[in-house]
């Protein structure tokens, strides 16, 4: 026993060592944007959301259920506590938010060429999270299966432009509920080395998240270091669940982070207006981080925001529509006032398939997303008819977009070859560029190529078949898949690794509860 | 002729006065946005850019071709003409537009409920233009002809989300190429009341346009208010050629406004970055609008950018892609230093369909169109194939987007029925806000709804067929068309027009030049 804790040290810091110089995938840091986001309300309207929150959270208050642990945190730290329901005097979260947790924190990934930094002007691109089903033009809508759930890791690790392996890419349905977690954790840490997200669906798959990532990172290491990065949802409107919470607490006790995420269909879950679940979110969201922070101080805490405005026709959630797009941006605003890291967006749809209602909409979100600067992007790919569906074809094709989103955030090229200026001056009215020395020097890296429009003429397009784009992304994602190579891993981590899953499985009987 | 060119002007004004009593079509009014522009570069960029352009100017400068007139115009004030070559010294073009070019403009539509205010915080929405084909699902990519460009002028009558008749929203490639402007204008007139674009082919077919507008608002009318605007396109680089030259001053000598627009394809004719070729752009759009404001000081003048990154591997132009997108937030920065309207953006691709690539790359333009500030945007709904086809199912999808930028340029509503704080504090949490006197209150109006999105279950979607968005866009511009019904006019008026029309067309003959 003692071995093999010492060889999970030591093995752990020595593969993240050995990986170091391992650079197999081609990469792309995260997303550094150099602009100023773009802002849709005033000071003014920002500070009168905030008044309205703490409004809300002193008068109504918000239910933290079957937690015992938490009321009595919170009642110690001066909330007004009533059976479950917690109180809070105006500015007590803010003031606890704001001492302790960081507004910026790294999340170390298996090889450290991946690790992330999560909050400033940064901005990190997860896969799509959460789907029961998959889908792609070949076999339709399915339900997933851990093969697919390969699948989307290995997807996410050969992508440039995705900068993390997301957690539950989709749900591997043929796999038992209470031990899925095993394998799809195994999976992030095996199949890629980006960094992450852990088990939220039970306290203790938490932990054992929390156990798997000290094997491969060494226990040491995860007190000082944030390793995993784990979804957890409000129950809107003003209620944490028990599993949630706990679940939130198993990593903050960790010192791993959590997105604390009102997820929101507005009219439902919370008034039908944009300012209304503007300041419900900050409530709840609010009230989540400052339970995080009283778990434990500094640990690393996301502000969520997932908003779906519902159609008040048909009961249905939309995606890509206005008014989800400026809470976005409010959202954004309230989270930088705050100081802390802001989780929203993703390539949102409604659609069943990846067609041009699917690609309206999710830049309908995207667009928002990037320039309102989310730090933590969840959902930048893949997602599907309101996230039932992960769509292979539409992870190829919303991945394309991330590569452009690093292409626009560099921003506007000021240096003297982006200038120009002796080209301008040295070409004669009327004469093109293409065969100027300037060109030809900025030829390869000049604008952003996408593996997957099509730009030809229309008879090169119809004689080639007239295919449409969603058919174009199917051999795209087939040729990713087969040009996959695993990324390394100290065979002594795999095999603990391995052996300790094992050992879990065999602990309790399989359950779908 | 007397009685006739009487009755020109009291029926114009009769006209107008009858028309206004109507308001036979919904309608929504121009966009007036309420949020401060994305910006990409800094005061201190944009100077920079500004210099360069200056330095352009004066030691390459721009070539009048074919324009004894504009030379002659230009050397008078103060340009060192060279054969055609026109060198400006520093800042003169800067100073001749600042001194007398407007801030922003009315262009007065038949109806005048339908006037655009062009310039500040509007955005105008403008079809697509310039299209030899269209296509739709029936009968595929085609050449347009006058019953398709009839078409597009009643679709874009029909929609409350654009407000501009637009200009040649397809060629109506069965008509003579010297005469069809008749039909083109004279369908504009006819079968909308929406504010419109003149012919620019030839400086006598923009005369014309302005003989016809004449006979319907009347030539004093037309002396004091403008009810054309037309689009001027610059031969990048550093070229105007004399017959845009030429359709310009035509309109500017009648106080018409035109877009002053270089068309570039960066790479092919503007150096292949981004800083190049907005150096670029604002040269040659300040020597043009250094043109019309010499021509008559306070003609009506737009700034235009059309900027498209040319794939260096293929030689084809690419939409949608980040590098023009920062171009056109560059070139909507330097239009507001300068203080004119900014014309830019719209709907645009290269997809031959209404797929995914149609709807990724619309979007990447309309979100910085919109975002960025564009006053004037040509090329807002229809646009497929790089321009070349005018699709009716991308006229569709595209004018619900338009709806959406209405919805999310009024902002975050923070009144009192906005902020909702009273729902806020009367839901319990855990209760849904579905049944709450709120909700039932803002039901109707609290989200934009789409006419065309599908937002139902993967079942209910299946059982209606699996049908994709492009598809279900073809019920509705046949449900447009067959519902529409022309605007009033004056039956004196039409007379005079068609009569007009008659006279001209049978004064020289056919050619397709």
């Amino acid at each position: 026993m003692s071995e093999t804790r010492s060889g999970r040290r030591s093995g752990g810091r020595a593969g993240r060592q050995a990986l170091r110089a391992s650079t197999a995938v081609d990469r792309v840091p995260f997303l550094t944007r150099t602009m100023a986001p773009f802002e849709v309300l005033s000071a003014e309207g920002l500070e009168l959301i905030e008044h309205n929150a703490d409004t809300l959270l002193e008068q109504v208050g918000i239910e933290f259920r079957d937690s015992p642990e938490a009321l009595a945190l919170l009642r110690d730290a001066g909330a007004d506590v009533d059976g479950e329901r917690v109180r809070f005097p105006r500015g007590m979260c803010r003031q606890i938010v704001q001492a302790t947790a960081p507004r910026t924190f790294t999340q170390v990934a298996r090889n450290p060429a991946n690790n992330v930094e999560i909050g400033g002007m940064n901005t990190v691109f997860a896969p799509a999270y959460g789907s029961p089903f998959v889908s792609d033009l070949d076999n339709g809508r399915r339900y997933g299966t851990i093969e697919d759930f390969r699948n989307f890791v290995k997807l996410a690790y050969v992508s440039p432009y995705l900068h993390h392996s997301g957690g539950t890419v989709c749900e591997p349905v043929d796999l038992p509920v209470n031990k899925r977690h095993y394998d799809m954790v195994y999976a992030h840490l095996r199949y890629s080395d980006k960094p992450f997200m852990g088990s939220v669906t039970h306290p203790e798959r938490a932990e054992d998240t929390v156990e798997m990532a000290r094997i491969v990172f060494g226990a040491d290491f995860m007190e000082e270091h944030t390793v995993i990065l784990s979804l957890i949802n409000a129950n809107s409107p003003m209620v944490w669940d028990s599993t949630m919470l706990g679940a939130a607490r198993a990593y903050a006790r960790a010192n791993q982070a959590v997105l604390m995420t009102p997820f929101i269909l507005a009219g439902a879950m919370s008034p039908a207006t944009v300012a209304g679940t503007v300041t419900q979110t900050l409530a709840e969201a609010l009230s989540g981080m400052t339970y995080v922070q009283l778990v434990r101080p500094g640990a690393p805490v996301v502000l969520g925001s997932f908003a779906s405005s519902l159609s008040m026709q048909s009961g249905a959630p939309t995606f890509g529509t206005p008014e989800p797009a400026l809470v976005l941006y409010a959202m954004a605003a309230l989270a930088r006032r705050l100081g802390v890291p802001f989780r929203s967006g993703g390539a949102l749809t409604a659609s069943k398939l990846a067609d041009a209602q699917a690609a309206y909409e999710s830049t309908n979100t995207m667009q928002p997303t990037v320039l309102g600067g989310v730090n933590f992007v969840l959902h930048a790919a893949g997602w599907l008819e309101g996230g039932l569906t992960m769509g292979y074809e539409k992870f190829v094709l919303d991945h394309d977009q991330l590569g452009m989103w690093h292409a626009f955030a560099r921003g506007v090229d000021l240096s003297e070859n982006g200038q120009a200026i002796d080209a301008l001056l040295t070409n004669e009215p009327g004469t093109h560029f293409l065969g100027h020395p300037h060109t030809l020097a900025n030829f390869e890296t000049a604008f952003y190529r996408s593996p997957v429009a099509d730009n030809s003429s229309f008879e090169q397009w119809s004689l080639e078949g007239g295919i449409e784009s969603a058919r174009r992304a199917n051999p795209i994602w087939k040729r990713m898949l087969a040009e996959y190579e695993p990324p390394p891993i100290d065979d002594a981590i795999d095999e603990e690794l391995r052996e300790w899953i094992e050992r879990r499985k065999a602990s309790f009987p399989d359950s779908n509860v």
